[in-house]
């Protein structure tokens, strides 16, 4: 019959106003009305080889008017093309659902206790099925109604802490986080899931890794790229992963859970200090940057890579929370024609840090050297890392690194520029002491930097 | 007898002053001592089974006191363990070289003319034997001198631009260098080919491409990640890819050649607008993203990519040099706790472009829309890139990136940010007219936009 999962539609303008009810418009529109069914009914679709029985759901963009979305009882939706079938109203033939309040389970001794912590973004989105209105809550009854299954896994205990677009968190946002983990793990969760937008879930990860020294159960950081009220949503998979691996994993790390691949197989575990959103778009947007995984999971099962140095469970009592975030810091990415005088107001302002995201093995104009060694010289920490983002910066090879070096810019190894930032806003919220503030930098505190580069994609060249 | 190739070593600080000469110290200074043997000068080894004769190197980096480099008759240099191995003076078995400027060969009129333009970086260094100085020129002789091969491809004409570290390119670098492209292509050029350092390869690349319109012949730049004085230098067969591909190419694109893989086997030609920098170190460091490449090059075959969809070959005369780029633009990398201000003094100093490298679909905090705003309304043009790298823009789906729409920022669609920096620099320096600017800048002008991305990488999922 068509199905076809929702996706490949290239970036378009709005349409001018058109008439559409919930998304709908022209020929879909007319149908649906024609049959009597509004956006939250259930709705029974044949095409005289399959019957497909599901609730109509809105579509969340105005994309074409030749396709119905349908939410099936697993909780998938599936785009239906309206060509060659039949639709019909369904409402009548099964009672309504009961309130979701009645529906969360009671508590099961036999399993671990997760805490999921709910900040924003696509994957705490939830459509209201009779209005269509898209609310950004995400509540115990929410959770269980999308995702049954959640509560086979483990006991879970929710908290939503706040309701934002990731591109509107801060390092304030990460100190909550880091808090509200805190106290989950204190009141005896035995792994915790936070859930956030996946446009600057890396930076969290990377935040949470350095704040929550001696961390003791793992942190699961798990977002969605298709809301749930789009056809072939990741979410319930993703979330179903993200209890797992904070039920269940053998390592106490911050984590960042995806899928691994475009398809629905298997959800990776990226370590929270190397990964990096690297596709707007697609399921397996992240990926870990210069080094392994921590762990696949597969059917549900968690498999811990062998080969990955990872920290293991301990006793919450040994959580030390260090959640102090400077603000003022500064990421500046070089490039060719790169004017000196961007950088004069913010050695005016007083700024703490620059991370410079050089090219290469970590290299910015000349042009630029007074004004770095005029930041070092008024107390500014100046560190480099390198905007090819896989393999490590490598300071001694050409006369360019050489004299950064000797201006005082500290290199950030094989460090992400991201978590570069991250750490540099971390340290400086440590410390104002430039020999600490060196050695913190420098040093591996969270998987975050390595000796070598572990892991080479398959090559035999890096270094 | 232990040939190793020199690589994989961790970067090291610089060590502490130690008696050395020309980078060998210790164990292997002592057995080159002992031999009468001085950098520069012809050397036999052997182990007993085999025998290898060269000229003695210097070492580039401090590194161990193990090895020695020792550079063979086909140009390619090799790490030799001294365990074991018998080292023999051998400067008086053979005549030295010719003068270079001897060795080049005459024209042969069965083979296309190709023009090599020099502009500096790792590639176009050489050493001299006798004193261990790196000299960045590369003149016609030196060139074959390191590559006598050359000659078979095609009749070489070559010209020393500049000779600057390329993290060091500003415009006025792309200008002359197009405008010194369109002299050679007028003066008969089957393909040109421009030696650059690989920091800012891509970005220069992207230049051509747009600066070059009608473009009649292949412009190839070509680049290495190991100088010529270490082993395993990957300089020797990218040059001769990039003669390769300048002359036989169907292709009249600006293309980026560098090795496909860590291994020698194949070389591969990006797009220029499409070519990214991916590793600090690897051979195989760039990338085409969102892109197919041009071609692949197997024993100095160039196979162009069946299903690209290339401009091929046309009349020189047709050539057209819209050099101009517009200096006054600036590339913003969105973070969070990017702070507002730091706007301010971008929007006073009067840029006339901002290119925002946003997160995930295009977003960026919304504390910072007053600032675009502003920057919008004072007669800027700001476009909005991602940090993701790989897929494309789309503002339409979430609220922030609507409301940056409304403000009248432009979307770079699939462009890689760095590519539309350049683009931008490129459009402002041709154009006025705030309506032609966004015509010019949305419009697919050189392969660098596409409708929908072609190249997935493995995956169904991008859009």
């Amino acid at each position: 019959m068509g199905l076809t999962p929702e996706r490949g539609q290239p970036p378009q303008p709005q349409p001018r106003k058109t008439e559409s009810e919930s998304g709908y418009r022209g020929r879909v529109l007319d149908l649906i009305r024609s049959k009597g069914v509004k956006v939250g009914d259930r709705v029974l679709v044949t095409d005289g080889r399959m019957e497909l029985a599901g609730i109509l759901m809105p579509r969340s963009e105005l994309e074409d008017d030749l396709h119905i979305v349908v939410k099936l009882p697993d909780g998938y939706n599936v785009g239906i093309s309206i060509e060659s079938i039949e639709l019909q109203n369904a409402q009548d033939q099964e009672p309504p659902q009961p309130q979701p309040e009645a529906r969360v389970p009671p508590p099961n001794p036999a399993l671990p206790k997760v805490a999921i912590i709910s900040t924003g973004g696509t994957i705490a989105s939830r459509v209201d099925y009779r209005t269509g209105a898209v609310s950004p809550a995400l509540s115990a009854a929410d959770l269980y109604l999308t995702v049954p299954e959640l509560g086979e896994i483990a006991n879970i205990q929710t908290e939503i802490l706040f309701s934002i677009l990731s591109e509107n968190m801060s390092s304030k946002h990460w100190t909550s986080i880091a808090e509200s983990v805190s106290r989950q793990i204190k009141a005896g969760a035995q792994g915790v899931v936070v859930t956030h937008g996946t446009d600057t879930m890396g930076y969290t990860a990377a935040a949470l890794s350095f704040a929550l020294r001696n961390l003791p159960v793992p942190v699961i950081l798990v977002g969605s790229q298709r809301s749930s009220d789009r056809p072939s949503s990741d979410a319930a998979l993703n979330l179903k992963g993200a209890v797992s691996a904070a039920a269940y994993a053998p390592f106490a790390e911050v984590g960042v859970l995806m899928h691994a691949t475009p398809s629905d197989e298997t959800l990776v575990v990226h370590r929270g200090t190397r990964a990096r959103k690297m596709h707007t778009s697609r399921r397996d947007a992240f990926r870990s940057v210069n080094s392994r995984p921590l762990a696949v999971i597969r059917d549900g099962r968690v498999e811990a890579h062998a080969d990955v140095d990872y920290r293991p469970r301990g006793a919450p009592g040994d959580l030390e929370v260090r959640s102090h975030f400077e603000e003022d810091v500064v990421l500046i990415k070089s490039f060719p024609g790169i004017q000196p005088d961007i950088f004069d107001p913010i050695v005016h302002r007083g700024f703490r840090g620059i991370v410079l995201e050089g090219t290469g093995l970590g290299h910015i104009p000349d042009k630029l050297f007074h004004q770095v060694r005029r930041a070092i010289e008024s107390g500014m920490t100046v560190v480099m890392a390198s905007q090819c983002i896989n393999g490590r910066v490598n300071m001694n090879v050409y006369s360019t690194g050489r004299e950064l070096l000797t201006m005082g810019v500290i290199p950030a190894g094989d460090m992400l520029p991201e978590t570069a930032l991250v750490k540099l806003m971390w340290v400086l919220g440590q410390t104002e002491d430039h020999g600490k503030i060196r050695e913190l930098f420098t040093a591996n505190l969270a998987g975050e930097i390595s000796e070598r580069s572990e892991y080479l994609g398959g090559g035999s060249d890096a270094e």
